[in-house]
């Protein structure tokens, strides 16, 4: 996620710079066609293209309309992925308690319980963001083996589905504490509740990754924009050719000023596919490390210990 | 689902060619008419063709959003099925237990109990789709059975909803697992929860499946297309016909510019059409096949069975 | 609801002959005046009409919106109907039960159990739909009575709310099954859950059947449309006038043009009024007789019964 | 809210009078100037205002739709109040009741208990309605305290928060009906999720009266409004003034086409207003005490009561 | 929030004091060129600045709806704080209570046993609002720790997430009650609900806090908006140099009119910026002081608490 408030100029730079060559050469040209060269083959009238420029308004705004709930909505699935993981270590907290009635076990025993619990919550996070920028292969062993047992950690690695096989771990471990008489059936439910907003929250999260913004919307929404900036000069050229202060020259002001139009209809098309796959380890991606990260610090406060990670600050203005 | 990042264009010829001709005919009509026939009656002002091209952008923003809303819930539904199916199993693992003061029955007994259930699960995903996509008659039996013990898939294939059927014997199930005690009463309650999810997921897609996008608000945006295609060139041509670059001929120029315009708005037109229907088995689909084949990979992987069917992919860049 | 792909013209017919006529009229009147009576007194610039033209395009466009979310949500909420429908014959078969430490009854009385909660669901879905379309008197006893005791059927035929009745009945029948030992107190909370969902369908469908679409919304959206079909062609003849082609009858050449403008924005407001109530027994109906047969034909399948009524087939492309 | 289907032209009126006559003056005002006293200072091309208007269209557009947005939510609130007070209802009957290990009260007792519930439940959407209209002074005595013991009437009048207080009342109710054996406790729970449904219907609605529109957006759709109005004959008048039918008098015209264009841009931004404010006691309100009085209804037919209230029915067109 | 009806002149004076100058300056400038000095030079025509400025017109459209939407998510959530304290105060007065089989424990006790822990709700209420604003280390003293136990209070302050800690205290809490007979089980699983519910609006809104519009979206709504004020000019100088009336200082008249249009343009862009970040302490904030106020004075009420701290009122018109 880009945090700067006013994106860079080299930002900017980077994300149009294609587009904008590709229109200032292909707008001189035709200037040079028009003016120099006198050639009015292509001389168009000014009407198709505003209307042809009113319809592809419509469409990229509505293509940035669908972009931008996809970010949305996979950034309101970490959020829920945040409060979801305070909730169970909550629960898991208050609910996990030695019963009067049952042997009781050492209260370090419990202790130690809670952490485990926690940290497979942490690794479970962490899973699941390298799940989705398909980054388990690389840093499985660095982000989610620590928080893990050992043997666990080698067995879910391999899986099609590493944090589903968390998730189910955590749901096998409630059913032995359930057995051990350490939770009750009631609470265990409850627990269990708990683990299915964390499956849903993650099956969100697959279902905007693997389904992309329908390709035939964004496709054409590409293709129009392209089409529009091919006639856009086609029908100014004339405006600004019978303009008389430069005389001669005078044609050649319409480059920048066609240039800049097609630069804004280009910009937000870009702009809009920006934020259509918000899992993709990008600059505009949904900050996925910097929350997983803040659920670490959270669950490792709440387990009271004082040796803290630090925050994921923004590197050259992104969080990822 | 069509999954290449650009369509191909192939795809776009495919999907566009019959009004590309007709735009490209009826338009050459119109100039040999108004050109070399030099027949101008049907000369008219630009005004109403601008006004009318807005209004009809307008109709059609409101249709494209409409239908791909459609998409999307079709989506988000398949996408809770690939959830509630994995809360299914571990709900059934951990729930269906033998617990201590009931007659213990064999582990293995409660290991093929857990197949079971978990495989009438997929076996119902792939029945839901087939009943979408109206393939339960020529695929039940490749798709469907194999995951049913044999007399109950007979049984639930000549019922008028499979699926349904499907449901209710889990939910029979569940209640024989409460009267044998594997299940306590609150657990079942718990479960029956799931079905109940599924019902609903169930019934959502049969819902967008049998009310298609409200015929009168789809059709004139249909309508409304051709007639704005219509009245194009009638208001272009002598825009074109009063420029002289190319004397006599330049009215000619209409033509490529004109079916282009009527082409960008044909195209939003159909491409919104695409996804109204998300279940009809065409290649622009909510790829139901792929999903049913996700949940049955996990599920079985749940069961740590090794031998996994492939992933579905996509053929000629479509994932079905 | 109207089930043909593309509409009869007959039905366009219908939906807008008398707008068109008046339209044809009042514009072969200006154009009267204007041409051979060379009345120019009318003439206005077109400029003041393309603005009201984009602004009102504007604003039915956000009435369409609005009247097809009404119907939408209609459909949703009878989408949900049908769902809860198989949840309650679920749960009424595998939660009724005879429990073993209870005086067991005969297995028949509890299939006629059955068999009198789930026809009530029916009836109730019946009662709803008459309740909605205003039909209680004519059809109650064809389409409702069936479903129940006699003596129940007319009592609730005479009651304010009918439908509200009959989910009463199911709500003491599931208490009067707990005091027998038919029902455990958990699993009758569960069931009174259920119909807590049906009370919250019917209260949906009985807010949008109550609560108009503002009116003072939707009224002025069918004033700005007639007010802009009335100075469109004061904008428009003289455009036409000037244009030589036809000589002096180059200005008739409006009156096709400038209805069928006129006609496009009318039909975009006439077919946003079509959805904006969706239980009125008109042809763009939600359709509930549909809809309420396939939730009897569903249980009763459930029943097991073999003689199932058909399906409501659409009669003229129209569903009920 | 209103009920005719069309607006009373009285009503349209009353709406728009002032505008509609400033309107008026302003634009004579500028004929005037323009036309007979030749005064063409403040001749402004038509550019600027056709764009300002297309803007400003946007902008009124998205209020309109904010403001519909909120009565909406309004009125589905209400809806879903008339919904858990039947809830409520149901609940209370087949909840609280004797259970056969405890001292069996009177079944008198019983039926008075249930009465005092629902009507408490009556008397807190009474409260309600007065709480978010400003009436609880004036119509408390009428309105609600009929429905309470009268000690509790007197002091939950003289509170600042008197639903809240009934909702309490409720509260401590169930809590002694526990105590007293006449609620299981799952029971009580089940009633206290129905007691968190009303606070959260209130909390809406409190939401929805103390917070409102935001101004900032509000108050500039009124601004730009009249901007546009002000400019509007200024750029309209030498396009009138450059037409001849009418020679010197044909300026005279642009009064009438221009006051109609910035009325109907006045209406959008009027009506869009209407609906801001869904709780203020005003011709466009939600009809809050016409179902205020159908809970009342439906709750006393539950209780076998046969004087029933009559409904509210619409004064002058409007329902309260 | 800011409360006045219309915003005071000085307000949108500082709003838009800065742009207004710069457009002032600006345009002067450019009539200073075209008129007086003849410089004409940057005469374009005015297509292009009529379709940039529509593109536009969309775009900040888009953006206002965002932002908007960021506004009313943010207010809802503080809406959802406050049923839910309610909901809390509810719950622990009738849930948490004596049984008659336990140690009954004097009733003072209980009553300070309630207000402890709704002081401690209000506390969190307090807690998180200054975490939003940034402010705890400042208001920590008067504003959260009058409500907390003073050792709870200084432990808190130092912790990375006070309000997560808060709640985490109530919960253990709840787990102290049940293990000393006050809650039941069944009882403390509702009531750690209500703390999910809590936690949950605590993670929207600080998920809405760290999460702004997308940069990318917002930054480029600012540039295009600044692209069109500096070309509209160059657009709009010819079109009024050629008017007459003020003879060669009709040009001057290009300065009000395109920085009135430029003005609406930036006040749309501004307004919708306002929205953005709900949470900063600024005049169109959610006014969060006033909401806690609000829930202290209920909560305080219903602990029969007479001395009542005032209502919050709105100082200079804002309402924080």
């Amino acid at each position: 996620m880009y945090v700067r408030n006013n994106l860079r100029w080299s930002v900017v730079w980077r994300l149009t710079r294609r587009s904008l060559l590709v229109f200032l050469i292909y707008n001189t040209l035709i200037c040079f066609l028009y003016g120099p060269l006198n050639v009015h083959v292509l001389d168009i009238p000014w009407q198709p293209v505003a209307l042809l420029g009113t319809a592809v308004a419509f469409y990229i705004g509505f293509k940035s309309n669908g972009s931008y709930d996809r970010f949305w909505e996979g950034r309101q699935l970490w959020g829920s992925i945040v409060n979801t993981s305070r909730v169970w270590a909550i629960r898991v907290f208050d609910f996990v308690q030695a019963t009067p009635d049952e042997v009781i076990p050492d209260q370090r025993d419990i202790t130690e319980l809670h952490r485990r619990l926690l940290y497979r919550q942490v690794a479970w996070c962490n899973a699941l963001r390298l799940h989705l920028r398909r980054q388990t292969a690389e840093l499985w062993d660095t982000e989610v083996a620590p928080f893990l047992p050992s043997a666990e950690a080698a067995t879910a690695k391999g899986l099609s589905n590493p944090p589903t096989h968390l998730l189910r771990r955590q749901s096998v471990e409630m059913r032995e504490l359930f057995q051990r008489g350490l939770l009750t059936e009631f609470r265990q439910v409850a627990l269990m509740q708990t683990i299915q907003d964390l499956l849903n929250a993650q099956g969100g999260c697959e279902r905007i990754k693997n389904t992309p913004f329908p390709r035939q919307f964004a496709f054409f929404s590409f293709v129009f924009v392209w089409i529009f900036a091919a006639i856009l000069p086609l029908g100014l050229v004339e405006e600004f050719d019978s303009r008389l202060a430069l005389g001669q020259y005078h044609v050649w002001l319409m480059v920048p000023f066609s240039v800049l139009v097609s630069w804004v209809f280009n910009v937000i098309e870009v702009v809009g596919h920006t934020s259509e796959n918000p899992f993709e380890n990008d600059i505009y991606d949904v900050p996925m490390t910097s929350i997983c990260r803040s659920i670490e610090i959270d669950l490792r406060e709440l387990l009271q210990e004082t040796e803290l990670p630090a925050k994921v600050v923004a590197v050259d203005d992104v969080l990822y």
